[in-house]
């Protein structure tokens, strides 16, 4: 972590120069590598010491019965919970005897470095045995992003004196799933044993496992193979059981001499396919990863990160940690999505066991608009995924009462999942968050041919459920009741602006596409009538405003209820959720995330810039931040209306999420939606990027300090790539045919290979908003370079930043 | 039940002249006696067939985990349940070598009969054995009034032909707990085994077992002792194991010969006492009886009850079938108060362990308001009961950030145990309805020691709750938010009208409470300042009334949101908490149960005779019963604004709910709160009465057709008896100084012993408002002789009677 004394800032890796067992499992999640089908987190070679371990399949889950105190009509019955796939990451060694483990003996360095341009995780031990054995420990691994079961390790030791005999095993095997924690329900359930074994066999250079998810069912076949290369004498073994297969080298190192060995682990699974079908997959995979050879993984990983990098790569000039903390982000927002294919993208990926694997809201508003940009091929697949959900939604949506489809609020498969309704069922959002996230994939991409198929229903069978839900009042208003938004310390209230706002967007997007595409529509059953009363409800759409204090209402009733006692309320309160009862919480004005405020960022058009600062502000001064998923939307709107030292706090905010453990529970994976919220707070926060659905608009302005803002968006499937100085901003058309945008409201046009220079915006200086009593984020600017980092972190003068470092609040929520 | 075909309607007994199998546990529960300490199920003397078994000690349960699918601060992490006790009912009989049963041989006739006014549970059956053997076996049981752990039995047996061989096995034992139901939240949960065995012992005459509740750890003692009296060579052997104690006679009965045994069975429980201690207040409770004898109990028995009928009884002439109801219904209510004694009286008594064997606030709202006039020393008790938790109700608030006492909505021993807390921790009116009903008791029995005591700081504690719980907007009136009401299809609501209508009483009395009794006040920390923040807060209660529709609002929101659509709502749809999902229900215009019309009950100076005019007919039309809670208050209302035909269907609904079996959930209990509620339509209702905390008022009106009501209750400790005939009322002080009461408005002074003539009110004849469709009650008026009922019943010619005794919709809420 980089608020760690090990990790050094540098801008393309995450590196740790000695080994804190006391974060351990922190480091496994930050150290994870993931093309999103297959993740492994950041375990030590040798499996222990270990916090967390984890091998991760995209899909793989375990049914577990969801108790209810007290049953309830539509309740879900079963949840979903991820569990660890058979373990490839395991080389044990043994030294004249003696395990190598590095909390007995001594160890003289230890480093490991994830770099972000190689993709791959290395590792370097020097260490001596109890008994007096020096050896050297190398590895470096890496999880294919061009093939997507495979893992790959290449190990070695090297004997520093001799000679001494090294025993090596190298295994595939089922790990322990994690014990159920207390009462967080923001970790994962605990589950007993769910892989069943099927079979196991020996094969040439490796093993073969096949196991079968205890209730849900699922097989999951996996498969090892074996390049080693030591000194004359060196043997190799394999053997089975039904949950290890093990591959045994033995060698005798002269000093100096080294034996190595390179591991591919390949990975498959299915719910509907044989196992002979899955090995099959397992071994094919094998053969081809075999062809290619370890140095041929790396280069091939090496080529596609390039040509991500290329496209997706912020440059941030006078930020040193924050811009290895964007790119470290960035990295990780990728490996959740790139080969996610057909399966849902979960709220920490495939980095830990975290919210028990389960997708949320997060994926669509969070990650999508940034794959968009960075990944569009990952965006479209998380998409295509929740399409082949769809006959579940629609099934959800009839034992509702609603019609369309009514998406889960947790998931993995598909099923609600989620055991507490007032936050799960209730927030009906999620249908427009989708349909938002489609609308966004379509404007970066340009990507008619989706738009015309999964778009279409996408957008229209979301659309009926507002129209369903909501009802026209008396006097012509269409308000949507019993709802919960964003901000989970409210629920079940009438007309929550953001859902409101978003399901006019959501009613609209229907209309247009169903007459864009009236095959499709009609294929839908939608008709003309039907059309129209999606129209008639969006204009209706009840919008929440109070005109005495002359701001926007969260909800109806939102600003009748009573302010939350801040100044009563000591700082081990936090999060609120893990302190007080939801019957306090939701009666009272206390947002624990971004909510009108995101509706601000999503839905700018409907405010006038006036109302967004009064918005803001007011706001600002009830929002606690009990979620990692709010400081990116504040950095947003408070870059938006001028306040750019608070934009740049919660710009640092989200960006240092899991750098600096901020939620205190990084161990259970990272929070992606923050993660890529950092992308978002750069460049539609500073960049000022908003897409009213026919113009891209920019208001680029500089975090106050820096130097330097680059980055690239995809605008219909072109890029256009802004630099912003102090002095100006270049816009460069980087392909394609010419396109307008709108840099403070002027038109520019842009061709390819012409960079535009505009002036800077007029600075403006407002007073900052006020956050609730002990709740403002801490302090950026003061703190950009890297010496003033270190001086703050370890120096012990700045009180503020230590306070930041080890926040005295425990894990709040998501 | 009444609605059986071998149920006679009769003044003062529930007989039934044969065996149904098929409605066993309902007649169970119809059948069981109790005292409030000791309750015993109306079960066969041989054990089997039996639906439920069960005897209950009041306050006896077993802890349960409460599993959440998401787990929250604050929710209640153990749930408690009613558990059966060692079981004395059990006599076994042999005959030849034939065990009795009643499914097996021929049974000539059976009947049992519950008499009212004798307080026994009186059996016959006349029998053939399958070898041919005839034997009728006599019993009659009682649950004594006067000695509170006290059960005896009196059985016999007569030989029709001989010599026949008869073996007698009286048992006290354990029996399995009911196996956990399905996904109805109505019924009990399932325990494995609650009750451990901790000593077992032969005494003379009998045996004494002691067993330890498994988790709650409770010591529950009983013990038996007999009296036989058979012919020459009768022999007696006791014998017991852990579990059952077993006496067993057996004896040679010639043709016409008898043996008979006298069985007294004791029980005794504690939470702190040892088991010797326990065991000691067992013979202790032995020892008096035997020497009472069983003549002498069931002479006590009637002497108790007698004086109970004197002041209880109400008289309905002109229809038979609710005479017999009513007189049934109250001997219920008396059972489940009488001697409850610092225990919780439960939603249904000690009839079943439906509900968990929990209390709600059906006893503070509907059961102690009849207490109060028919049994008040059972009134005050459950009243001291619910003192005695007040340092877990203080505790409890805490825990939700509020200040004064949160009692719990569903307890046995005074902790939470709701595990939905939206319908559960947030129905805060709970703490309303408690201090209302000590108003009421006070009122009623003029018991100043208990009010300057008890009352105070039941009062007081309550009231600091609300003070804490609302807040002063900007406008000045005090709101309560995020509170559930009585109707549970809205949860989570601001203002609602019950809840503020109620608080603001509460508010009041406090303040009130606190200057009558400044010591008890001053010792709770009652200031001035306090006093007048309670007056404030009560001057300035928010009073949600819609001007355009010229009605109140359930709460601030109601009326925005969707009618419900009943006329698309299918019969099998109800109840419809058990076809629809919360979010749909929240989210429209449909009430489960009287809410604002038992506003208008409780607090009826509130409103103006028109404002309530206008707010039953608005309410009428939503409200769907799916509560046994319901019937009664819209009967009191829909008596009071002149739909005195409907108020006759409604009361009954009420009387019949268990007798009819109408929720389909007699089998696990009874409802107590409706049998309670058959007294307030007809004196609250039909008479009218009111008290608006200074001056009693009645309004008497008769059940169209019906030739007299007569009734008893309680002012200020003295008894007022009213006579209503057609032609006018007659008041009778029964005892104690002048009083002054108003008659439709007119002051009357009531000298003890000079009856009052008052002539009848003037008709009123309005058009009957309109239920939802399908949910009219079944009309009442053409049915109310025994020979129409008949003739509806089973003459086939009434399509509506026969649709009210078996409805088509399953099992409605409580």
């Amino acid at each position: 972590m980089i608020g760690h004394p090990a990790c050094p800032v540098e801008p393309w890796c995450l590196r740790a120069t000695s080994l804190d067992l006391g974060v351990l499992a922190q480091f496994e999640s930050l150290f994870a590598l993931s093309n999103g089908h297959l993740g492994w987190r950041g375990t030590l070679d040798e499996g222990e010491p270990v916090g967390l371990p984890g091998a991760y399949l995209a899909g793989v889950f375990e049914l577990r019965p969801l108790h209810q105190a007290e049953a309830g009509f539509g309740y879900p019955e079963a949840g979903q919970t991820i569990v660890g796939v058979t373990d490839g990451t395991l080389v044990r060694l043994t030294v004249d005897s003696e395990p190598f483990d590095v909390r007995r003996g001594v160890l003289h360095s230890h480093e490991q470095v994830l770099d972000l341009r190689a993709g791959t995780l290395r590792r370097t031990a020097d260490w001596t045995s109890p008994a007096g054995r020096r050896v050297v420990v190398r590895s470096e691994r890496l999880v294919s992003l061009t093939q997507r079961g495979l893992g790959a390790v290449c190990w070695s030791v090297q004997a520093l004196d001799g000679p001494v005999r090294v025993v090596v095993q190298s295994e595939l095997g089922v790990t322990a799933p994690p014990s159920a924690a207390g009462g967080d329900p923001r970790s994962a359930a605990g589950l007993t044993a769910p892989l069943v074994a099927q079979t196991h066999t020996v094969t040439d250079g490796g093993v073969r496992l096949l196991h079968r998810t205890r209730l849900s069912g699922l097989l999951v076949g996996a498969g090892t193979w074996h390049d080693v290369t030591g000194p004359p004498g060196t043997r190799t073994d394999v053997a089975c059981t039904p949950d290890v297969g093990r591959t045994t080298v033995t060698a005798t190192l002269a000093a100096g001499q080294q034996l190595g060995l390179t591991k591919l682990v390949a990975h498959a699974w299915s719910g509907t396919r044989s196992g002979a079908a899955v090995l099959d997959e397992v071994d094919a995979a094998l053969v081809v990863a075999q062809g290619v050879g370890w140095d041929g993984l790396l280069s091939t990983q090496r080529t596609y990160l390039d040509d991500f990098w290329d496209r997706a790569d912020v440059v941030l000039e006078g930020d040193d940690e924050l811009q290895q903390a964007v790119r470290v982000a960035l990295f990780h927002v990728l490996q959740a999505g790139a080969r996610a294919e057909s399966r849902a993208i979960g709220a920490k990926g495939l980095t830990g066991p975290g919210y028990d694997g389960h997708t949320f809201w997060d994926t669509e508003i969070f990650v999508l608009p940034v794959l968009d940009h960075v990944a569009p091929q990952a965006a479209e697949q998380a998409l295509r995924w929740r399409h082949t959900t769809l006959p579940l939604a629609r099934d959800r949506a009839r034992v509702l009462g609603l019609a369309g489809a009514a998406f889960p609020w947790r998931t993995i498969r598909g099923e609600e999942c989620s055991g507490y309704w007032p936050a799960g069922t209730a927030a009906f959002h999620i249908g427009a968050d989708i349909a938002h996230a489609v609308l966004r994939y379509v404007r970066a991409t340009g990507d008619t041919a989706f738009e015309a198929t999964v778009g279409v229903d996408l957008v229209v069978e979301t659309a009926r459920l507002w129209a369903s839900l909501g009802h026209h009042d008396g006097r012509g208003g269409f308000r949507i009741e019993g709802v919960t938004g964003p901000d989970e310390y409210s629920a079940l209230v009438d007309n929550n602006l953001y859902t409101n706002l978003m399901a006019q967007q959501n009613l609209t997007a229907a209309a247009h596409l169903a007459r864009a595409h009236p095959g499709r529509a009609a294929a839908l059953g939608v008709t003309a009538e039907e059309r129209t009363a999606w129209e008639a409800a969006a204009a209706a759409v009840v919008v929440p405003y109070d005109e005495g204090l002359g701001i926007h209402l969260q909800d109806d009733a939102f600003c009748d209820h009573e302010r939350w006692d801040f100044a009563a309320t000591p700082a081990e309160d936090y999060p609120l959720l893990l302190h007080h009862h939801y019957v306090e919480l939701y009666r009272r004005q206390v947002v624990k995330q971004a909510d009108l405020v995101l509706a601000m960022q999503l839905c700018s058009g409907a405010f006038t810039d006036e109302e967004k600062r009064r918005n803001v502000e007011y706001y600002e001064a009830i929002t606690v931040r009990d979620s990692s998923l709010s400081a990116a939307p504040q950095a947003v709107l408070a870059a938006e209306v001028g306040h750019l030292e608070l934009a740049y706090d919660y710009l640092a905010e989200a960006s240092l999420v899991d750098l600096h453990d901020l939620q205190h529970n990084t161990r259970d994976g990272l929070h992606l939606a923050a993660l890529a919220g950092c992308w978002t707070a750069l460049v539609v926060g500073f960049g000022g990027m908003r897409d009213d659905g026919t113009t891209v608009s920019f208001t680029p302005r500089l975090p106050p300090g820096t130097t330097l803002l680059t980055f690239c968006v995809a605008i219909d499937g072109h890029h256009v790539k802004l630099d912003i100085i102090p002095a100006r901003t270049r816009y460069t058309l980087l392909s394609g045919p010419p396109v307008t945008i709108l840099d403070h409201g002027t038109p520019v046009v842009l061709d390819a290979g012409i960079p535009v220079h505009r002036p800077p915006a007029a600075a403006r200086s407002l007073p900052a908003p006020q956050q609730p009593t002990g709740r403002a984020p801490v302090p950026r600017a003061p703190h950009r370079t890297q010496s003033q980092h270190r001086a703050g972190l370890h120096g012990g003068g700045d009180v503020e930043r230590t306070h930041a470092c080890a926040p005295r609040w425990p894990s709040p929520g998501r």
